[in-house]
């Protein structure tokens, strides 16, 4: 808190230049702006992404500036009972806060922007994205009243924008969302081009095609690194074009003509939203939209025009009523089973508005993300018994670039040194060899860990420090206040439960003068364990005396005493190990 | 406990008859115990085994004869925080403990037979299986202290056993591991097909090939009723032939002759463990075997004649250091990255014999089943962290039929009706669906769910009632003392944690002569939250006085205040919900 409040505001002139613009005036100051120096280096710091799916950010810094690329969270891992979300740990940033001239995004999604308001409480840093990545990030500055106090600038494709000795560069990739951008990060060491997330989508839902042309330029004034998106790297080939996805839906909604058609899918998957859209419109249905996130991204994503909504084809969940199955879809979210979500709750019959009905054509268009499988079969265990038919086949297709698009990068580019980054270590390690097979040397290729500080420069390349970089486990309201030790307690309490045993002592005897009482939950139905309960006390009491007896009068001891008895008793009786919690009160 | 005590122990001939036998008495006596009834009908209770995956369990009933097809364990779902493993309810069984006449089983795997030694020890019945599935039987009925009192009878293919009014010959099929059987079940209302878990191997490993012939004689006597697996129902085409993982293998020894060979598999694919032998010899290496179930099942196997082990391979771990890296072989547990099992400790660093190193070359030999995803990655991470190259491809095949299989089976035993066994719902639907494509009519395709009791005859079937058939959760010793409200604590503790509330109070007045005293665990790290910590204090003790100052006596409603109270602050706070226990005691 201190950092935030030594934190001073910097006022930045937002330099916001057309890179091959005659004006010569801005021509001048770019070159300006972003000249290479002669033996400099510039330190790349991935304060997460790496090792890991999720929570991207990554830190550029050349003396007295500091440029970050995205802000984003990722989900808890299985163990991380009760977390609701982990956001990065930005002690470097704070640290260094006067450096840092601002943060730039590369796409709205949550594993690149998420984390963008915790961040903007501790530090308040100018932010630069394209349209609709900045619409998506003022819906979350909205909520978390953070719009007054941010400074934003939108970026269009083959702008840049100047913050202190960096010049960043936004060009034109694809994704799964629209305004996706790569970034060239012009610094007095050379140029690191960074793709964020990406794929080569010939045929776009929306926009164009990626600016090879772009790449291939700056590939050809030199790349000193590539930092490429490593998602998809251990896949060969080439990821399906999105349109393809369209085909299926028009195939799907002409051979289920008679039926209701409910599409689960990702709300932050805007080109699919739009497809379901073409589909339903060619087929004469109307739309209802049921999640909350996917209602908040299709209001942004269309009033920015980045979704195309053909007139009064949207209609409110409650009008749906008015049509007959055969004029309707449902676009919804639940894709991945997520027990809350719309698709899951109508599927365990407690959706208030929509129930599933046989005949019903629910399509999953998605694949299951690691770790989700159970939940999506158990759905479409729940929706099958309703009598819905549920089709997965040909219905997705990934947003992240495979094998041979991300060679085609190294053949545009060339880079100097490669940094996979967005995976884990076995997506780097395979990335890696691809950035070898590609022509970079091995000792200039860096798997890097987050908190890694690579020093680089035309001559050299490596790690000169670590940083903090462990994520921030955030619990309700709580930011960083669970910890390994909380967790632990809740690891254990989850597996076992909890033996409580209270007794109030007289103050200096040590006489027993009420309980031991014993409470427990979580360990076993106590009104059909009445004889092992009884027991326990028999064990508890008998410490208590044994404690008495010796004249120990030490709490700590009597605790232990007591615990261990109990803890043994437990054990031989049940082989199980609840958390046992004596408790002693005096009067 | 009752029932079991009742339960009187039926001695029963066993009468072991070779079908196709020349000698005309065993015939005669064939033919009369499995004589048909004009009009009967039987009752298939599945137990267990329907809407999931494991626990199979199905009792079939005709008049005073009960026998059961398996008795398998299913893993604890992710909600069943701390349970072991999860055994069949057999209730019904016990309620009519005098019919049931026997156990046969289909093969050795733990969701068939893992559920033997807590049933054995509810109802002393005598169980029928093949050799090796009678080995591995006998394995747990050793170690339950249970091998005096069961009767037990290895049975070959082709042989049948009369258990009361049902006669039951045992039929060769291919699985993952050997002697796997299906069932022809001789009933008075006529032939059951139960295929166990199979598929169609031309070229097994061990063994002959599932005997196609004997499925089309009993479909050409009539076949009543076939339930037929339906684990891969949802895949088309034919499983691979085991034999080819043998040739992946050969090809990868032959790639990677310098490093030392790590291979991960299930201890129960006996076929994958000869396999891996076989290129371990060919090549040149001595092979360590790592994980307890994975030497239990590797010995009992070889001393039964279902493992070829070359002589001098096998070697002890602490050997190893006799020999080069490109001589050895490691065999290990953990291909789904438990994270107890032998290869998951490696991969972190705390096994206690194997260290990976650079090089070594770690086959994962099995495809990750659906909620182990997340580990396995974790798994492989850590090995490639350490140097080691991880190998996925071509080292699996299924040991479950696909979708041509499974018609293949229809088409040889052409039954009445059919009742997919072996799945979740999903696959059951689809299995339904390939039935009707084989000509059952959809009237006769049976989708059942456990406990349902389906009753048939030749003229007609329908379900006609439903017994008891819910897991029976085991956690440590406990069978069945976990249920929902103890799993409900364990759920609300693993994701907020608790506070305890401590006060003690004196008799008749209710004034506070000790306390509250506040202990919390996995809430929040209390050294860092003083502050919530303090003010919680002074709303309990707010809390008090008002039940004090209001005369409120009643210690439940004391309770409630106090709990309500602190519930709304902590709320307040943090938008967290821990479990909240005053507890209050009294001198």
């Amino acid at each position: 808190m201190k950092l935030v409040m030594e934190f001073c505001f910097d006022v930045i002139i937002l330099d916001v230049i057309v890179h091959r613009n005659s004006n010569y005036n801005l021509e001048v100051q770019t070159l300006r702006k972003s000249k290479e120096v002669e033996g400099a280096s510039v330190k790349i710091i991935p304060l997460g992404g790496l090792e890991q799916i999720g929570m991207n950010i990554t830190a550029f810094e050349y003396e007295d500036s500091i440029i970050v690329v995205d802000c984003g969270i990722s989900f808890p891992e299985d163990e991380m009972l009760g977390i609701d979300l982990v956001i990065p740990d930005i002690t470097y940033l704070k640290e260094n806060a006067s450096k840092v001239k601002g943060f730039v995004f590369t796409h709205g999604h949550e594993d690149h922007i998420g984390a963008v308001p915790y961040v903007l409480k501790e530090m308040n840093v100018p932010i630069y994205a394209t349209r609709l990545t900045m619409g998506i990030i003022e819906n979350k500055l909205r909520e978390h009243n953070l719009m007054k106090t941010t400074k934003r600038k939108v970026i269009k494709y083959g702008q840049s924008v100047n913050l202190g000795d960096f010049r960043i560069e936004f060009i034109r990739t694809n994704h799964s969302i629209g305004d996706a951008a790569a970034l060239a990060i012009y610094s007095p060491a050379g140029i690191i081009v960074h793709t964020g997330d990406f794929k080569v989508d010939y045929t776009p839902v929306f926009g164009d095609v990626i600016d090879l042309q772009r790449f291939g330029e700056l590939g050809k004034k030199g790349v000193l690194a590539l930092m490429c998106d490593s998602t998809n790297a251990m896949k060969p080939g080439f990821t399906m074009s999105e349109t393809t996805v369209g085909k299926t839906f028009d195939n799907l909604f002409q051979e289920n003509t008679k039926h209701r058609i409910i599409v689960a899918t990702f709300a932050s998957n805007v080109d699919r939203v739009q497809q379901i859209l073409n589909s339903a419109h060619k087929y004469g249905r109307k739309v209802a939209i049921e999640g909350r996130s996917m209602v908040s991204i299709i209001s942004t994503a269309s009033e920015l025009g980045y979704l195309n909504v053909p007139d009064n084809i949207i209609i409110e969940t409650e009008q749906m009523k008015n049509y007959t199955d055969d004029q309707l879809v449902v676009i919804t979210t639940g894709s991945q089973g997520e027990s809350m979500a719309a698709l899951s709750r109508m599927a365990a019959s407690i959706h208030k508005k929509i129930t599933i009905k046989p005949g019903d054509t629910v399509i999953f268009s998605s694949t299951p993300i690691p770790g989700n499988e159970k939940s999506v079969s158990k759905v479409i265990n729940e929706l099958a018994m309703k009598g819905a038919k549920v089709i997965f086949q040909d219905t997705h297709v990934s947003g992240h670039a495979c094998q041979e698009e991300i060679k085609l990068i190294y053949a545009l580019t060339k880079p100097k040194y490669a940094i996979p980054v967005h995976g884990e270590y076995r997506h780097l390690m395979v990335h890696a060899d691809l950035a070898q097979e590609m022509g970079v040397p091995k000792e200039n290729t860096f798997i890097l860990s987050s908190g890694d500080v690579l020093q680089l420069s035309k001559e050299e390349a490596r790690v000169v420090d670590k940083v903090p970089a462990r994520g921030i486990m955030v619990d309700g309201l709580g930011v960083g206040d669970v910890g390994n030790i909380v967790l632990r307690d809740r690891q254990h309490l989850s597996e076992n439960g909890l033996i409580i045993i209270v007794v109030t002592l007289e103050k200096y005897t040590n006489q027993v003068l009420a309980g031991p009482d014993i409470v427990s939950r979580g360990f076993v139905y106590v009104r059909e364990s009445e004889d092992l309960m009884d027991e326990a006390r028999v064990v508890v009491n008998d410490a208590l005396e044994y404690c008495y007896d010796k004249n120990i009068t030490d709490w700590g001891k009597i605790k232990n005493e007591v615990r261990d008895a109990l803890s043994d008793y437990i054990w031989k009786r049940t082989k199980r190990n609840p958390m046992i919690l004596p408790i002693i009160m005096e009067i």
